[in-house]
């Protein structure tokens, strides 16, 4: 053993972060060690507090401090919309674009048989129930774009057949800024199926 | 704010960490707080006894727990070699090649007078006072081929002229296992200059 067991513990704990393998955690460790103490000791707070406190928020199943999210407890996004999304980082995404001002509801995952993910797995039940109590007028099915988030939205929208909520699926379509001749074929096919009238 | 202040502050504080920036810090927090609670708590704790347990070798000043590194107890190694490195990932990859068994000395960086890295920074005075009380007999200046690791080396040399100490520099050749036609050319002509009869 080349260095002192407290640096060893340190790189091996440094590998439970995604990524980062035996190189990087070395060069994690020595950087802290050399230059960055404070920030080591405010990760080590701020890890050892978000590990223990961070739990589900009870409506939306999104991470939260208390019983309810930030955006559950806000009544001004409870207004009948829902917006579904596999994960706190999509939601997060949706959030900065600043548009959306309904809920969410967050599955922790997508659907994956094969991974052994059911309905039960990623809340689903929980969703209906929310629906079912809350009233909501409009489902929109942010799963990704990927067979599992296809998979999930369809089975979702099963699940709400015939109870005259809308439903709705994020447009497919060319990214805003992007050029045509980068665009593969399936986004311009279905650019051009959901192309627009410019004076509506 | 769209998450919970825990959360928000974890992510602040894995950015302290080298090339993680926004994104892949919440991808670290996101991951800790759904698959890896148990890992996170490991890492806190790791963090905290290092970042207040760590501290420099009074020796070769390495990184080490107690007042000595583990390599400057035993003694075995301080048979009257020093190894000068850089950094303590270089000490390692020396360990880890596993064929040196004599002492290092740790720069902790280079000279470099642009960001007001001088002789006293790097500690050379503490490696010509160690060399003056042990006796070394040789000295192996293993800083980085680069400007500041050759300018290193050549003013420790100075500093150790006529003193009778064999001072000796890493060679430079083709790595092994390495093909020719992929080899740079100063690499190339360090190799022809140092080559050697087959049979000795």
């Amino acid at each position: 053993m080349a260095f002192s067991p407290l640096v060893d513990e340190l790189v091996e704990s440094l590998r439970c972060l995604p990524g980062v393998g035996q190189k990087t955690a070395q060069r994690m460790a020595f950087h802290l060690l050399e230059r960055g103490r404070s920030g080591g000791s405010r990760l080590s707070d701020a890890l050892s507090n978000a590990m223990t406190g961070v739990r589900r928020c009870e409506r939306c199943q999104n991470f939260a401090d208390t019983e309810l999210c930030g955006i559950c407890e806000n009544p001004q996004r409870t207004n009948g919309t829902i917006c579904v999304v596999e994960s706190p980082s999509d939601l997060l995404a949706i959030e900065q674009a600043g548009d959306y001002r309904g809920g969410y509801f967050v599955l922790m995952g997508h659907l994956s048989p094969i991974d052994g993910v059911g309905p039960e797995e990623i809340g689903i039940e929980r969703l209906l129930d929310r629906i079912r109590q809350e009233g909501v007028s409009e489902l929109i099915l942010a799963t990704n774009p990927t067979v599992e988030g296809e998979a999930t939205a369809h089975y979702i929208a099963d699940r709400l057949d015939g109870q005259g909520i809308l439903i709705t699926r994020l447009a497919h379509g060319i990214p805003v800024g992007g050029e045509l001749g980068y665009v593969d074929g399936f986004t311009l096919t279905h650019a051009f199926r959901g192309r627009k009238p410019l004076i509506e």
